[in-house]
């Protein structure tokens, strides 16, 4: 069977460059088009790239053209790591011209009809498609994946908004530089540091969990109810975002019963064939010094969710920490996951 | 007028060392005596210690011979900078035998009849140094003072409570190495890493501000009433500790009022008049970005809280950060400054 | 065909579990036994370890007893990871009991008839075992895998041994907080700093290359006769010891000349069908920034040498910069390789 | 008496902003003017500058407004931190219209009447300043101070040259992130890195030096005859460059007379009288770990240069490391000694 044709956008960046890492061997996946900013622009993707990822280019993908990030390309599904102003821009163009877009970029996540996507979490959500392409009369689609800070929350907050419901979450996170791009986060800024403020995050980790974690039914995400409070923090970490979650529960739980949640839970089956789905997605850990950044990053080839340390609150109900890779799980992979899932749907055809 | 003669307990120390950095040019007091571990007994402070201190270790101090720490020093205060279970076995032979001890160590903060003192917040709190003698026969006495990560709260909370009462408090912590001492934290575990856990920490966290926002009365501490949560983190900062704070208010107050009851505070005619006060102990920044650890933890030789980002709390009433050095306000600053009251609350006599 | 019967000495430290992690799943060796400290013996391997590498203790060896370090072990090979002076004592009665050991230790790398082995380099110095044997009336052997540090310079400058000959090398090296083992460096000491020594370290990096690049000739390893300086500088870096290295040559080449000889290294046909041999064991990057530990320490499973940098030296003839990972290539599986070379060259039975 | 009026070239950058703290309160000299980039001028310096040091702006140059960088500023001499492009094209309008540049960018370093200069190493070279004046008809003149990296090795060389001769120098650096300014080194480059590459600066250690320390006679400096090799890296470090240097000398010394020739070097009388020279000029550590950036890097108010570990060099003759700090001794506080140096000569008028 013949692969799908996929393309990246913006694809010498931080995030793209993860992308073309991801879909260079992918079982489903063939990236058949790059496209990357006016420097690179009709040069060899391997000699306009600023490779800083570990070995080298996939060799099939450095020796395509770069082009510019137009509705032309040679590709059904576009992947996007655009920054934020070309992304307003620039995909719905794409979408009108019969691409599928999967985005990283924040432009689109809180529209009404664009679903806001974790396979794990809210898999019903892509119904929304079909809204969007009514309301916006596109032959495409855009889905967005969740904030690479927000998606740290995410599985688990489900699993105890299926076990016991939620009433407020507080979340304070200790967020790696990576998530910034390139050259992003300032070395004078951030070496033997803190800096308690990440742009826009705080805004984002207070309103896309309550999307989320929000019900489809009848063409519309009905918002989550449960009050949400968030300050982000970035520290001087590589690669993953570590999260200090406090939440008030509808219905109150031990810490046993917190615990037993988050060991219960199961690979739903529609996941399990998705290829990049790994052997494990959600590791809880007992130590009472994990989850780590340095440790835990890698679980499940960057796409699990370690938590750990669950105990009583003495202002809420129960805390607890948890850690993703901020450009696997939280960006770039969980794009991939995402189209992964799209196919199993339907709403991309092999 | 003479100087008081102080000695240092466990003064080849971090916290000792910082001791002696402080205490060297003292208006009011002079070290005439420093202890330390059996291998630099009998020798020189300058030859015993590893000074890891800017500059040189002070002349006067560094002549002075190291000795066994054992009730026969010729002082009259004592400052401690022993690890917790030689302090509890050696702070109450000082204080049995007439010794005026200034501890740093955890072992006697939550008895009941030993000051938790911050001069700032609870002076009147000595007051428990009497109700200690009586029931000890104590000729000497011991005071406290707070674990460094809980006096970053302090301050402002106090402010706080005073202005609008409270009714919960969450803290999220993001502590420095230097906390740890020396050596302390292995450099595999923390470089570009964070750690989601400090020893003993949490509790500390949860039960020392109940002591210190308590009111005195009747030769008792009479604690706190509001709930509090806590959760430490190590993050890879040389100095200075980063607290995210949460609180439900009493009485609840707009972000301008919260801010406004930082900027009115002024300090106590009764500090100011201490030779270690510096000009400000409280810095209120505007900037999204502060406190940050490097920028904030030295206002005030290291004696200033620095806080920032005041903000609608979604979950509870208001957030803030807030931010001290560690080994300054949070241990040896905060020591001398507890011993310069007492000077003027005259238990301790010049 | 049944596997080699392997222990590990020392397993439950730094360079011991890489031990653990690179032979869980080799195809000619299989560990039968682990030794450990006094703390750990008789506890399940995967119980008594503190685990600090990513993913999980491999699952057969976390079922091991943990042994005390005793020439009694179930194993016809050994691997060690032990502290310097537990090495210097204990190996011998391991050799002495008929044991294979191959050391990661240094007290018996200099010996006369104990081979200093890097298979890249100089395979023929295992004929060393048979003097060793008679000397020492052995059944079993030595042999050593290089400093870490040193390890970094060997295969570069071989190469330009045998392209020019050496008169000179000057070292500096900037060396990863790995190769202190856990807990090592504190802190403290590193976090944003630099220390310009290692102890002993200068040393190895004066004598070793001299018995490494030394040529083998009837029972004698013949020392080499180029004069070394060398100046060994900790970093805060996690893995990889990078070094920057200027040479003297018996006869003079220019840049492009001692590019093109690297270049021309091929991967000897014997090394070549060893399992753990990567498809790369040199990697020549042509940009002026690299190497650099975080890109180019994995190269090969993290066994590649990486070079760089090649320029004239205005004080000696040519400088070049060379990195391998200290605790792959410069400990652990340097040490796996070198006993697949002695299964092919004979001297392990299979 | 009334001070010199000073103006800051490039105020608002990482230079200028110690240019700022350094001058505030300079017995000899005023601030009347600062310059900036287009975004700040005709703002007030404190509200346009993002100030990164530690304290506050200083109040009286908080209020003066940003200027454009023309060369109708109310001052005698400016201090100029501009980059290097602007400087090239400016500092010559500044001194055709009868300024005193005091530079501490590159473009005219090495220009044959412009003095390279040193106080501590060669007040002669000032002499320059009349050459330069005649030959190209300028009022004001343009004197430089050499790069960061290059002063570190400064007068430690200048000591061995004058008591052994110099026949060959060989540098292998170690430098902080702030010696690039800000945003510089981005952070995702660095932590947990090095960077064995610092665009220009190998060849800047290459040439300066011969300058430095060559002689002065008749209207011209003949430059030092020895060779020099440079190798420069970036560490992930604040502030503070460390080099690592061996040196062949024309005259051999044993180590025991290195360390004497270092111990015996005074402060120059000339020196001594200027308001910014420290007690300490040349610290010379004993211990094998010294220098280190984050223990020495402030000595004599960062204005020192801090030897250590003199050694055997197998290769050359002697090795050392040195270490001073990059933006105060090598950059604005050298200006600033520099301007004091030529007060005193008579260049600039009082």
């Amino acid at each position: 069977m013949s692969k799908i044709k996929v393309g990246v956008l913006g694809a010498t960046g931080t995030v793209g460059q993860r992308f073309v890492q991801l879909l260079a061997n992918h079982p489903w996946f063939e990236i058949t088009a790059v496209t990357g900013s006016p420097r690179t622009i009709g040069r060899k993707y391997g000699e306009g790239v600023e490779w800083r990822l570990d070995g080298d280019v996939p060799a099939a993908v450095a020796e395509l053209t770069v082009q510019a990030t137009e509705p032309n390309l040679d590709a059904q599904v576009v992947f996007s790591g655009l920054p934020s102003a070309e992304a307003r821009e620039l995909e719905p163009q794409f979408a009108t011209a019969g691409y599928y877009v999967c985005t990283n970029a924040s432009p689109y996540r809180m529209m009404r009809d664009v679903p806001l996507l974790i396979p794990e979490v809210n898999p019903d959500h892509s119904a929304l498609i079909d809204v969007q392409r009514r309301n916006r009369g596109w032959d495409g689609f855009i889905i967005a994946n969740a904030n690479c800070s927000t998606t740290t929350a995410m599985l688990p907050l489900k699993i105890w908004q299926n076990a016991f419901g939620l009433e407020a979450v507080h979340m304070v996170t200790l967020q790696a530089i990576s998530g910034a791009g390139y050259p992003g986060v300032a070395s004078m800024d951030i070496l033997g540091n803190v800096v308690p403020y990440i742009g826009g995050e705080d805004g984002k980790l207070e309103s896309e969990p309550l999307k989320i974690l929000g019900s489809y039914a009848d063409g519309v995400v009905h918002s989550a109810d449960f009050r949400v409070s968030a300050q982000a923090n970035r520290v001087p970490v590589f690669d993953g975002h570590l999260s200090s979650i406090s939440v008030k529960l509808k219905q109150p739980a031990t810490v046993e019963e917190g615990i037993a949640a988050f060991k219960a839970w199961q690979i739903p089956e529609q996941i399990r064939q998705l290829p990049s789905c790994p052997d494990q997605l959600l590791v809880v850990r007992d130590e009472p010094d994990r989850p780590q950044p340095r440790l835990d990053r890698n679980w499940g080839d960057g796409l699990a969710w370690t938590v750990g340390k669950v105990a009583n609150c003495g202002v809420l109900d129960l805390k607890f920490m948890a850690l993703t890779h901020n450009t696997l799980r939280g960006a770039a992979s969980g794009s991939v996951l995402n189209a992964e899932l799209l196919v199993v749907q339907g709403y991309i055809e092999r």
